[in-house]
């Protein structure tokens, strides 16, 4: 197992989340921001700090900071958590006032209802009435499909207020002049985001809000190169290790920290009810690879695999409410061959067992001869696609092939019939690649893939870092998302070598919230750089707690500074144990700074202002206004 | 303390080395290679692999792979360790043979003579004889000179050899083909380095051999653009925490996982007595930042400081052995005001104290109006220049702005006069940048310090990961290593923080292996890829052995393996617990591919391939193929 004492049998009757991951953060309050109805409430995550002592001992009030939160619920003390009731459905109202859906009597897959029939399932059943909705007949229940009837959905709105931090336009511009400008190459970001801004970007397919309708419990989300990078973390159990609670554990850890989707990838054991415990239960979307059930159903024997299993399969978890399904309908008979001579031929799961499927049956693709049937599915619940890259390259030496840049520009072709059907739809990239190959990536996507949404896989930029391959694929991501990736798969340690638990998933999370950061920074997304600002002016301002507080992982700040310097004196002090008191450069160029501030003459240009002044004298000044800087706040 | 149970006084009878740091990696030989005369034994790291299992059960045999390393003799069984007499001194016969130095009946410096004579330093002191060695008058003993006097050493020789790994040309050519060809940016590292090359570029100021004559126990390597790209490890206690004992520790440590060069900033107690251990059992080259010191000389009062402390220190530490000092002579009294607006000011110690002395004097920085008097001492022992940036951005809010790059532009006119003087330079560089202005900073000391060796710290990506700092660094540092930096300064997750112990050195040094190798691949340096091809193949064919010792940290690579299946038969299991054994890509990728070699016409064109054959008896025929894969070796 990868957590050693977690329960081999999981029991709803008992199920909770471990305390650690409801907490509120240092230092941080929920905060909810009213939209232009009173049901629209988006929620983030305020970091207030403490003032700056000025040199006549006054303080200056140092503002609150704004932070995009994943986290829902959990974070919020004055919500009561109870895994075994689930979130409150949010989106409920949204849903059914626009009067397009209908519930249904009962779930509509026969493996649903097979499996509700199973008494031994009964202990780590999740128990609920909920009845599954589906789009009545002939209507169309996508966020696309409202977008381009020129709709502002309440999820829209909810999404401009939450890029915009909730700031006020003018505020957004504010924060904005107090950045660089960025190079975005060609994505166009407006200094500030409204509801218009996201349906007209949601309706011209360059970006997605994946929003089932049987998954009112999450909060609005887009994936979009004019807006903020998003990243998503996969868990899931394996036939290997892992349980129900484990992957429940992982899903609330991984919203606390940052993850913008969490995509259930389990291939283990009860798949189905692990699935309905996750959506339940995550205030963000839900993404899975419907294939991994299909090929478990017919025992992992991939020849066996077929439409009609596939297919009850998708209105399974379409009815459960996964927000977004990857389908590998690239992968093409003909474009098998061409991995024959890669070093490490087809690295997808999905991939390679629709290689197997087609050349056991020397048969196109089902999922590709399907795929307009897959779309009716798909609209039916809003359900978007996320078309996967079943033949990314494993390795440096296998990167930008031809086998990979075919499935592409198939990928493409599918993005117009999806689009035809109103369906939503992101692209799956990958993957290996050396860093010098990157771009080439974007600018295929962009090319054939006309603007839908990226979601890549790292890239890695090397093969030889096993153990660290969080990082060495931390290094592509943060470059893709610059060029214009709009979502970025995180790679925990774990990748290549086994499940990764808790402790990875974490480790993940934030080297990837970096990338992601690191992006919209280069990028210039507005007021991107107002946490930056904030926590440098804490760092130079020896604000040591406020310093902590404003990272993205206050709790491991703290641990490593007070691995070293323990006491609560040492966080007022003006140094750490890095330098130590007598080699601090902030300290010193605090003296350097307030000798500038006495003597407003000397920045215009010292040499001047010292040749009219006294040497001695001004020497005297300065030692006396440098002497005593080391005073306890 | 860093280290809990680490003694706080260090005896020189008993100091000693962790094992740890002294076993032979796994799989793993140090080889010697010969050059052109029997003194020249260039070390490498070969890694045997086991072979490839073929369909028909006959076994391909694998290649070793040779690697670079950083480590000495420390990893090599058959010298025994003794810290307390030093490492060899591989490179006497070619210092003395040259017949242009000369042996000191004394140490020159004051400094030293006194600590010398201190009775209460017996305990911690490194036991030599050695007698301090000085050029002649008149003589200068720069591997620069030699080089424009069209002068091959063997430092030039050793280096040829351990940047092509001993391979012959041929091989090196082959490898070369199996890799993507790079994008250099205006770098021209040659197909096959050349004893002549080394020579050139060294002549040409592109490349630096940090090579003191009074460290002979150092093994030749090159600072260059058209070189591989180095790391360099910080090492050195504070005035808060660590023991000598510690740091020669950490010193074994950074060389055993692939540090190019270490940095000594001790800025606390017996910076001289810590640093002579350092030197004498370095086999990689030392640098330090001299002013540390000489504050500690004047107890950390900056005001206090002058040139002939400076100067004393410079010659003490010379006479020891440093291999390269920085030296802050482009913070000019005219740009410290330029800071002034800044969000972090002035975040390099070395800045800060030579700011705090100039306005304190009203004086011109002594190391700049004295910058030919040093390039005298620098001559006379062969100490390279590393231009300090004492004004680098400490925030990304401070990135590339006026007092940064005004002193890049004062650091270029002093290249011009160490070069009139044979002294050897490179540059240090930022720092905090945005992922999009990081090129800016390549292409401006390109241009303003005439293409000498570029060394930055980082730069950090963003300011909002204390506790992740090598990673949002390492990605700056893998970016501007493509663009054509040739050191990358590491950075540990303990920046900004705390004093890094062992663990944060090893976790910052393997970050910055994956950067330095990401940029070679990205630059296509010859046969950079070998070892991640080699790597790729092993993880494809489900050797697991040979992908744990083939990667940066094999230890970790098995531990994270092991953690979820342990057991020996795990070790050839055509899976790891990520997948399990139904999912996994490579064994279904596998079956895939026995399939095209038992139908080669298949590869051409399945369909019409196909087509020709009975759709039946193929799917048999594949079905058969495919059966029975899972093979235990």
């Amino acid at each position: 197992m990868s957590k050693p004492n977690s329960p081999v049998k999981f029991l709803s009757e008992s199920a909770s989340v471990d305390s650690l991951s409801t907490e509120p953060l240092p230092n941080s309050q929920k905060i909810y921001v009213t939209g232009s109805r009173a049901d629209i409430q988006v929620a983030m995550r305020e970091v207030s700090q403490s003032p700056t002592q000025q040199q006549d001992g006054s303080l200056e009030e140092n503002p609150p900071v704004r932070v995009y939160d994943t986290s829902g619920p959990y974070t919020d003390p004055s919500v009561e958590i109870d895994v075994r009731k689930g979130l409150s459905p949010l989106r409920d109202n949204w849903i059914t006032e626009r009067d397009d859906c209908e519930e249904l009597a009962a779930f509509s897959s026969n493996y649903t209802q097979h499996r509700a029939q199973h008494i031994g399932l009964e202990a780590l059943r999740f128990h609920t009435t909920r009845k599954p909705l589906r789009a009545k007949a002939g209507k169309n229940v996508t966020q696309l499909h409202y977008a381009k009837q020129g709709i502002i959905t309440p999820e829209m709105e909810y999404i401009a207020i939450r890029e915009n931090l909730a700031l006020e336009e003018a505020a957004i511009a504010e924060a904005n002049a107090q950045q660089h400008p960025g190079e975005s190459f060609g994505a166009n970001t407006p200094a500030y985001i409204t509801p218009e801004f996201v349906r007209s970007e949601v309706a011209a397919g360059r970006a997605v809000i994946p929003a089932n309708i049987n998954h009112p419990e999450s909060e609005p989300m887009i994936i979009g190169r004019n807006f903020l990078v998003k990243i998503n973390a996969n868990i899931g159990n394996s036939a290997v290790t892992s349980s129900i609670e484990e992957e429940v554990e992982k899903l609330v850890w991984s919203t606390r920290w940052g993850g913008d989707t969490v995509m259930d990838l389990s291939t283990g054991k009860n798949i189905h009810e692990t699935r309905e415990w996750i959506v339940r239960n995550s205030p963000v979307p839900i993404g899975t690879v419907p294939i991994y059930q299909a090929l478990e159903k017919v025992d992992g024997i991939a020849e066996n695999l077929s439409w009609e299993i596939f297919r009850d399969t998708l209105i399974e978890q379409a009815e459960q409410g996964v927000d977004y399904f990857t389908i590998h309908a690239g992968v093409l008979l003909r474009y098998v061959p061409m991995t024959a001579k890669r070093v490490t031929g087809i690295v997808s799961r999905g991939g390679s067992i629709m290689a197997k499927w087609c050349l056991a049956h020397h048969k196109e693709n089902f999922l590709y001869t399907h795929f307009e049937e897959i779309c009716e599915i798909m609209k039916a619940y809003d359900v978007t696609f996320s078309l996967g890259d079943g033949l990314r390259p494993g390795s440096i030496a296998d990167a930008n092939d031809e086998a990979q840049f075919a499935e592409l520009r198939t990928l493409g072709e599918l993005t117009k019939i999806a689009w035809k059907h109103d369906v939503q739809v992101f692209i799956e990239g990958p993957g290996h690649v050396p860093m010098h190959m990157v771009k080439e990536n974007m600018d295929e996507q962009l090319k054939h893939c006309h603007e839908a949404p990226f979601y890549t896989l790292g890239p890695l930029v090397t093969d030889i870092s096993p153990g660290y391959d969080h990082f060495s694929s931390g290094i592509g991501a943060a470059m893709i998302g610059w060029y214009g990736c709009a979502m970025l798969c995180y790679v925990t340690p774990k990748e290549h070598l086994g499940l990764p638990n808790r402790d990875d998933v974490k480790e993940g999370i934030i080297t990837y919230k970096i990338a992601a950061h690191a992006a919209d920074l280069a990028k210039g997304h507005p007021a991107s750089q107002l946490r930056d600002n904030a926590l440098s002016k804490a760092r130079f301002e020896f604000r040591w707690e406020d310093q902590f507080n404003l990272s993205l992982d206050p709790d491991r700040a703290r641990e490593f500074h007070d691995e070293t310097l323990p006491k609560d004196s040492a966080k007022v002090a003006h140094f750490c144990s890095m330098c130590g008191p007598k080699f601090c450069s902030m300290k010193i160029t605090q003296e350097v700074r307030d000798y500038a501030a006495q003597n407003p003459e000397s920045v215009e240009s010292p040499e001047t202002h010292f040749a009219k002044a006294g040497m001695e004298e001004m020497a005297e000044k300065f030692k006396a206004s440098g002497s005593e800087i080391y005073h306890e706040v």
